[in-house]
């Protein structure tokens, strides 16, 4: 079971034919590099839009089998960035600002309202900020709906994946089903003694003497706890081959190696966008220093304070627009590196709650099983009384009291009056 | 339950109103004693015949129910004793031939045939000999028709009474029911334990940590082996009350005493009636000395080879008469005793057969309870499979979905695209 292939083309400049969300046209802009516009939100970013990336997002097709998710998400704002940028300043780079989009203010850093919250590497929308997000799959409680945030450890400070929290369910699940089927084992275990013990029973001589109709009753009556004990073994021979054995069985050792995978899989995702982040950090640091130096170049400049030159502050200006540039560069990084664990989650999150719809139907219809040897049984132990049953309607005191007196008489003939 | 007092009017010459059977009248004699004479058969007797009592023997009336044999038998044939007397030698006694009776001849010892045999002091007809014997109860198998003679030891010389065979059946039959009543206590435990092993495995925590629908269905599942272990609880309680208990008290302690009372009071007769047999070869021998004295005593006359006198004659002459009359005497009180010990043994023995009809119908009737037990246990226990089988159907993975994501989830809004 391998990971879906996903397809990031939603992030390469090609020709790409597929359809475009809705309130969406494509332009391109003097430099020959293409852009996207929302007609309705003004919005415009460099991006291409799929099904699932205009706000508010657009619910996953209602499909229980499709594990995949199409495409990923943005609520791309790429055109009121949180962090000022002179727009003079930009080079013409493919992530400079698209024409047509609303001018940023200058130095509006302190008046910018803060809409996005970053936990872990992982960037969410604060609450009651951006478009309301609609679920994935309304009304279907699915996984990929529910596991976006990390769990934090009560007592500690680290935290658990939301992946992790399913993976740890399917592992658990796994566990339920060894204990299932040792506790059907255990149940083999009581009924294998328990006909050993009638049938030990069953060959006991106690009142072998009584004859007759009685005594063949009876007999019968001993032999039939035997017959009882033959169908308690039968039970217990398919509980361990029809219950038992398949708990066992049931996705062998190689599902919990392929839940590794899945879960080595993701968790390389985060780590990647970790390192992504930390590169964003990292840049937003660079730029605050090039942005002050060339603030504190300028003051200079216009007080005369020191001899640094026009050529000084040009300098310093070019760094700045680098820096700002690299930013632009890393964030788009850690973006497309979200957007990708973005859409592995979904998948994968999906393929495990198959694996639990799975699980619980498998093992529904062997504890079924379970029942329906139950039932069997019972209704096999209660034909052995049968026979047992018809000897005692027959059961006959004269006809006993006929065997016995012709086996065991002493003679017919009658005393008479003694002659003299 | 006591002996049935057994009339012995049948030897009483009073004044009798019971009917005499068909053939027979009753006439006095000149001494005033009555007599009674068979007109087909011209049989004679002092003995007063009653339905038994005339050959070919009458059956006893048809009844299961009545244990009383009706009267003493006795092919009496007082009228042609089997040793010569001299009719000219009989005093006018009770025991002297009844009138109108055919006069045996003289001496006829040696030409008379062999008709009676007594063993172990009983007297039977030899085979052939006398008229056919009816079976008292016929076709069926009556103990009173089949226990006559003693039953030979097989290693030994000595001899057990036929009666002794039947009370050792009634012994044994109490044996029998003890050691069902032991088996069925064996088959109790075997319950307990199977129902202690069941209630402790339903109480196991294995994957008690299923949750959701099929979490409710597994711990339902392991509940109805609780349910299972009471059905069996309750089964063992019933078996034994209803089974062992009745078993082991049926027939309490006093059914020895009174067995041993009937096995005394039959054994005192057969007692009586051996000293009596005693007491007729003794008179036997004591008559046959008198007789071979007269004789010698005769010839000596005859051929004057002594002085003996006619007087001495006339002595050893009523000596004999004498000695004639003591054996008859002891003859009368040997049949009479046989007689009495006839009718008790008859009694008895029937008592002994409805004992055992009894006994066989009421270890009839609690097998059958014990069966009865068997079915409900089995349909108990079938029930206990019903809820579980209801929770299984009921067995929802969305259902669960829902409620461990409720439960569980991290978050669900999802990740957006970082801002510059």
């Amino acid at each position: 079971m391998k990971p879906a292939a996903v397809s990031s083309a939603a992030f390469r400049q090609e020709t790409d034919s597929r359809p475009l969300p809705p309130g969406w046209k494509s332009y391109m802009s003097p430099e020959g590099v293409r852009y996207y516009v929302n007609s309705c939100s003004k919005e415009t970013t460099w991006r291409r839009p799929s099904l699932l990336t205009e706000s508010p997002q657009r619910p996953l097709a209602q499909q229980n089998s499709s594990p995949y998710a199409n495409g990923c998400h943005s609520t791309a704002k790429a055109g009121r960035p949180t962090e000022a940028t002179d727009v003079a300043l930009r080079k013409p780079t493919m992530m400079k600002q698209p024409p047509g989009s609303v001018s940023p203010a200058r130095r509006q850093i302190k008046e910018v309202k803060e809409t996005k919250i970053t936990i872990n590497c992982v960037t969410f929308p604060l609450p009651g900020e951006g478009p309301e997000q609609q679920l994935l799959k309304p009304n279907e409680w699915s996984y990929c709906d529910y596991f976006w945030n990390d769990k934090k450890d009560p007592q500690g400070t680290t935290s658990v994946a939301g992946f992790e929290v399913l993976l740890q369910k399917q592992l658990k699940g796994k566990q339920m089903q060894k204990e299932m089927a040792e506790f059907i084992h255990e149940r083999i275990k009581i009924e294998e003694e328990y006909a050993k013990n009638l049938s030990k029973l069953s060959l006991n001589p106690l009142a072998a003497q009584e004859e007759g109709t009685l005594g063949e009753a009876w007999t019968q009556l001993k032999k039939s706890l035997h017959d009882e004990a033959e169908v308690h073994l039968k039970f217990s021979n398919k509980l361990h081959t029809e219950v038992e054995k398949p708990l066992l069985t049931f996705r062998c050792d190689n599902f919990k190696k392929d839940l590794k995978k899945y879960d080595h899989h993701i968790a390389d995702l985060r780590k990647q966008l970790a390192s992504r982040y930390t590169s964003v950090e990292k840049a937003r640091k660079a730029l605050a220093d090039r942005q002050k130096d060339l603030e504190v170049k300028t003051q200079q400049l216009e007080i005369k304070l020191s001899n640094k030159t026009e050529e000084d502050i040009k300098k310093a200006r070019r760094k700045s627009t680098q820096a700002g540039d690299d930013l632009m560069r890393c964030v788009d990084l850690y973006n497309q590196t979200q957007c990708k664990w973005f859409e592995e989650m979904v998948t994968t999150s999906m393929e495990l709650e198959k694996l639990e719809v799975e699980r619980i139907e498998w093992i529904q219809q062997h504890l079924r099983q379970y029942t329906t040897l139950r039932h069997e049984t019972d209704m096999f132990n209660q034909s052995m009384v049968e026979p047992v049953d018809k000897l005692l309607q027959n059961v006959d005191p004269a006809k006993d009291r006929e065997l016995w007196v012709r086996e065991n008489n002493t003679g017919d003939v009658r005393p008479v009056d003694m002659d003299i």
